[in-house]
């Protein structure tokens, strides 16, 4: 079948490399006769993939060594609930910046254990949607560390701004969507966190990292399966990990070195954006409603002029092998994810569709 | 290479024309051109996989309309932390059956929510290990609910008697080890839990069964993602579940539904066992120590007369093709779990071998 292009916001296209590893020995693993899927994940072959893809995810972050990588069950949504749960300790109230909708959702999950203080960081820039800068976020004086969300899906609004508040605020961010496709300086931040489904392998995996001062402080409510400690304690084989999950990820994260890491995938990524936004932009067919500073390189939502179009236009991008490029339902529209595993020549196919449906109906 | 059976208690072999299904469409699932792991799970043909799954599931256990089924994050341990968080109400305490490992895991984990009750149900029969029967269990008034582990993956210890105590006692159960191994009578139970990776699918995922009048009251400290209610009332979507996993149940579940369903796998479980345990028992060479009534029949656990010969064993089973027959470390010796992905073929390569064994060593 033809080529196609999957711009799915998450579960989201994988590397074809690294599905094609995983179909080749899905049944025989390692000439182990059995596929990685059914071992133990306390035996010698699986502790083996787990530790190399926790080594290479550390590689690729440049992870400083006072800092625990934990690789968890439950989602983003899941720390939405584990970072109030592990990160309190006797304080009862956090800053929580809200920018969009999931900063919005993290805010409510926090309400059950504390108090959160939200800086509402939505802002216009020549009508365009933006994100204050992170000099005017007022933080509060005894909370317990802040919360942004540096890419939101949704929005397509991003923060790209290094944290800079000085030592004594703990910076804690849901990198859901864009984790590895920048490089970022992992130690200006208290705990990182992101859902596996867009740019690290398949849904049902969360990679934590936490610096591991912040460790030992979890509430005794908190759940175990949550509990960074725990987790940390038991390298994150508590209970059964999801360990396909956990494998997958490896494999991505060896196809990142190869690609030549982060550093190389934030080009590449930079080059995919520059060419979606500028067809959106030189265009009075398409308009993005994001401001140039806050644009997302991972989630391009784009409107049609005349949205009576709309199904038109995901039925034939969908023909052409382009898909998933509905908007999400409280945007509407379009979006394109284009995360790391999106090659540049997907861009270039869905840009070289657009202009071609804009001549044909603009 | 030659056939290979997997005796591993979880994660754990998964049926062989399953994981060749899987392997087929990995890369291209439904001519989709995308691998069923990238695919939105609020697309349509996710949510038919999902559906279908779920009805399937519903059929092989004949689950009445009055129970939910929900596919959830975290494990089985996670549903130690849901279980109190979700049924206690605004009661206290609940009883709690200990007859192994995981029953007491249970406990240490509801300690944080409630003052559970213990009911030791540990005994002995003619020197052998057994549990007590339902009859002399001794409950709790005001007890919010009853739970217990019908299967001791460890210990190797079942409790096959079916839960008779009156409306009144709302009966939570681990079913994490013997799910759909065996017909059970669903309306006997208030919640019934599994983590996926022994008889369902791969490990992330597990599901749980729970009469719909026991929604609505889960603890203000309850994770959202743990919540009954809340996945209840989003079809278990509340956020990104484990969509590969899900998928690879369904499959498992239109296997046994091919297979003849719960009735037929539990015949050949029941041949499986009687095998198993037969060589054992008609040997002074192997010994199993559990009592005739409460012996597993997915987890079997045994010991050499002589251990000096355990290593030895381990590595002739596994050149034989016969994996991951170390028994836990808690109780030594060997274990063959033998769920219902095990053909009788693998039980009969496996006694064959357990002659051969003693023939020369004996």
């Amino acid at each position: 079948m033809a080529q196609v292009f999957n711009f799915s916001s998450g579960p989201a296209m994988l590397p074809a490399d690294v599905l094609k590893q995983a179909q080749q020995e899905l049944c025989d693993w390692h000439d182990l006769g059995t596929s990685v899927m059914e071992i133990s994940h306390r035996g010698k072959a699986f502790i083996e993939v787990a530790e190399e893809a926790e080594k290479d995810f550390c590689d690729l972050l440049n992870i400083p060594s006072n800092y625990k990588v934990l690789f968890c069950h439950g989602g983003g949504r899941g720390q939405f609930s584990a970072l109030p749960l592990n990160i309190l300790g006797d304080k009862t109230t956090a800053d929580y910046v809200d920018a969009g909708y999931w900063a919005a959702s993290a805010v409510k999950e926090a309400k059950k254990y504390c108090t959160p203080h939200v800086i509402d960081a939505k802002t216009t820039v020549d009508g365009l949607r933006a994100v204050k800068p992170m000099s005017e976020w007022k933080l509060t004086d005894g909370a317990a560390y802040l919360h942004y969300c540096p890419n939101e899906t949704i929005d397509g609004i991003a923060i790209d701004e290094t944290p800079n508040f000085g030592d004594e605020v703990v910076v804690t961010a849901d990198f859901s969507s864009t984790i590895l496709s920048r490089q970022i300086d992992v130690s200006r931040y208290g705990v990182i966190y992101a859902g596996a489904q867009k740019n690290i392998g398949p849904a049902g995996l969360t990679l934590v990292i936490v610096r591991e001062d912040l460790l030992g402080k979890a509430s005794v409510a908190c759940p175990s399966i949550l509990d960074y400690s725990v987790l940390n304690e038991n390298d994150s084989m508590f209970n059964t990990p999801p360990t396909f999950a956990w494998y997958l990820a490896g494999l991505v994260f060896k196809w990142l070195k190869q690609k030549g890491g982060v550093p190389q995938m934030e080009r590449i990524n930079q080059q995919k954006a520059e060419l979606l936004y500028g067809v959106i932009d030189n265009s009075g067919f398409y308009r993005n409603d994001v401001a140039k500073a806050n644009r997302s390189r991972m989630n391009v939502p784009f409107q049609l002029a005349d949205s009576s179009l709309d199904s038109l236009f995901l039925e034939e991008s969908f023909a052409a092998g382009l898909h998933a490029l509905k908007g999400h339902r409280v945007v509407g529209g379009m979006r394109a994810s284009i995360y790391n595993a999106m090659p540049l020549e997907g861009v270039q196919a869905l840009t070289d569709f657009m202009r071609d449906f804009e001549r044909r109906h603009g």
